[in-house]
């Protein structure tokens, strides 16, 4: 099963995925969803938002236990992020199949689309038009890098842009969603734990750092005639990680440009975008709030002018409490509750659970290395995942 | 005159000048030149490198003495780089005239092209040809951001490619060169002279600084488990403008490019230009030294590797030292010699001075803004120069 999917959408010189929303790449992994729901006699659909469901049992009963997550990868992604919660699913219900446990509600496995925007630039695109976080003028607008929008490329994928949109009755249907996903960072690896289950999703966000200096000749203007915006800049970034650092945080300048970009010119603009996020809204304030100080101080001692604006915000995500902690106990067996850890990344889970009791298990990443083709599970940790997602769905769909 | 030339090639939106070598504006600035060189009677060739002579006075006497400048700009540039030299160079001429002088010595104003490398990237291509400094194997191979080459933008502004190389005998006839030239910092201004001489060009050059780290989510990863190369960027761009305080040199870093440049990923490159100049190759290699150093330091400290490339470097140029101290003298008049000033800039008489005896003049630049819309030069000190660049060709051409 994991063997047909690691071939598509794969970059051959970075071994990294470029399984992209409504390409063909996706398509072909769409594809493979379908097969595998039907070499398993479930009964496979698509939504209104290009999602897709394998059913076992009937949808129409209510209060489903559905689990799974997606297929689609950032640009050289992992082989892990997103596909390893779906292979996860499939393996899960055949291990219940072997065990013989009958089933007193319908169950689903789920492939969300476009979680990653990688194409269109927003996150979760899938499980945010279902849950009505995104509407469908404001899906119509999203356009690619190429011009593409986003409807002419559902089109283009045989699927009815109009058809977008809130689909309350399908979330209303569902009991409870479990979403498996390979952490992002060490914390199972430093614990020793092959398995572990998700508290919180952090709130974070992004925000825009404009230092507006002078263009001048790198060659002839003396030091003290400039006005850099490199320098406040280079100050800024050091204090996004030392006032990270300092709160237990996290914070990064990933992406920077340079106006006019010339070696031999003193830029006019330098602009940042920091990204951070804390397991709480005080210490994310206190860390954005510490780093725009220092900016602002630097950009003042520099001679340039700095702007600062809010890009994107979203507040902390709470799992449902009562979910996490039956989990907990279920999966921790005789050692006590597995471990409960917050993470920093999103996940359509994160997306459903203002709408449906939801739960994430995660499964341990040596290195903690995500969104690049080093991403790595170990097979055993991978085992553990499937048994233990299958333990979860057990114990909440049993008959 | 001034005022016809002013309008070519001027972006609306921001009030500078793009005048790039073999476009549209360059045809214009080239038109405008042969006009002012008719109306004077000056007989206007173009050179095989397709720098632009008026001449006064037969060619072949030899000895000639030569002014002028270039008339492309960077993008955005300001209207006084280059085309000051230029008008100055005509102006002077008309000043002579008035005066009565009679020449001894043929007499040329030059227009050099592709001064600024704005479209191919390598500046004073009309000079470095004709010196013997750039092959024509080499100038073939230069290529515009369109893909267009060299041959092929001069073939179309009508110039033929295939002529393009070293023009020894063309050099061989000029007794001097005097390149007029806005200043491109402060130095007269602290002064308080319109007008000084060169000493010489700087020694100069540029380093690239390879950060690699490792990419990652910018959400989930641990602080202590990233290696994250935009930290130890931000701590060169900091020490190089500490080392070049230090010893009085200039350093800048005026352009990067983050991989993969994502908002929420942790680059796996960074890529830093260092452009440093110092008026002794001492002090050059000294600041080079120590930013290379903290460099490596602060890369070692967040386990990044580090590759530090030279891409170009030019040695000092000292103008003909008698000529200097000629001008000097002849400009200081009763108040004694006028300033002499080394520059960080590189100039087509920077290029000529291997082969012919060459001075520069400076014309104050009260803001010392340069390559901006918002260089300036107070029309008085404009007029300065003129007189000035009448006085230097006066002292050397009298019959």
């Amino acid at each position: 099963m994991w063997r047909d999917l690691a071939a598509v959408g794969r970059d051959r010189s970075s071994g990294g995925y470029r399984r992209f929303a409504w390409t063909a790449a996706d398509g072909d992994c769409r594809s493979w969803f379908r097969e595998q729901a039907e070499a398993r006699g479930l009964a496979v659909e698509t939504d209104r938002n290009g999602n897709q469901w394998a059913w076992l049992g009937d949808p129409a009963a209510g209060d489903a236990v559905v689990t799974g997550s997606h297929l689609d990868s950032v640009p050289d992604g992992g082989a892990f992020d997103g596909p390893l919660g779906v292979v996860s699913a499939f393996a899960a219900l055949d291990e219940l199949r072997s065990r013989g446990v009958r089933f007193g509600r319908p169950l689903a496995v789920v492939n969300f689309g476009d979680e990653e925007g990688a194409r269109f630039g927003l996150a979760c695109v899938g499980s945010r038009l279902s849950a009505g976080l995104l509407t469908r003028e404001q899906a119509h607008r999203l356009t690619d890098a190429d011009g593409v929008t986003l409807p002419r490329a559902m089109e283009a994928a045989g699927h009815d842009p109009d058809a977008i949109g809130a689909d309350p009755e399908r979330l209303a249907g569902i009991g409870a969603f479990v979403e498996l996903h390979i952490e992002q960072g060490r914390a199972l690896d430093l614990t020793g734990d092959p398995v572990g289950v998700a508290s919180a999703v952090w709130p974070h966000g992004r925000w825009r750092f404009d230092f507006h200096g002078e263009a001048n000749h790198a060659g002839t203007t003396r030091l003290a005639d400039r006005r850099d915006p490199m320098l406040p800049y280079a100050e800024t970034v050091l204090a996004a990680r030392r006032e990270a650092l300092r709160a237990g945080a996290v914070a990064t300048f990933g992406k920077v440009a340079v106006d006019p970009g010339g070696v031999n010119a003193v830029p006019s603009l330098v602009r940042g975008w920091l990204d951070s996020r804390a397991a709480a809204r005080d210490a994310l304030d206190d860390v954005v709030g510490a780093v725009e100080r220092a900016a602002r101080a630097a950009a003042d001692a520099h001679g340039v002018r700095l702007e600062v604006a809010r890009e994107s915000f979203t507040p902390e995500t709470r799992f449902d409490h009562a979910l996490r902690d039956r989990l907990a106990t279920l999966l921790g067996g005789d050692r006590g509750p597995a471990p409960v850890l917050g993470t920093g990344a999103g996940h359509d889970a994160g997306i459903l659970a203002a709408s449906v009791p939801t739960a994430m298990l995660f499964v341990r990443n040596p290195t903690g290395v995500s969104h690049s083709p080093a991403e790595h599970a170990a097979e055993d940790d991978c085992a553990a995942g499937v048994l233990a997602l299958a333990d979860a769905l057990e114990g909440l769909a049993r008959a």
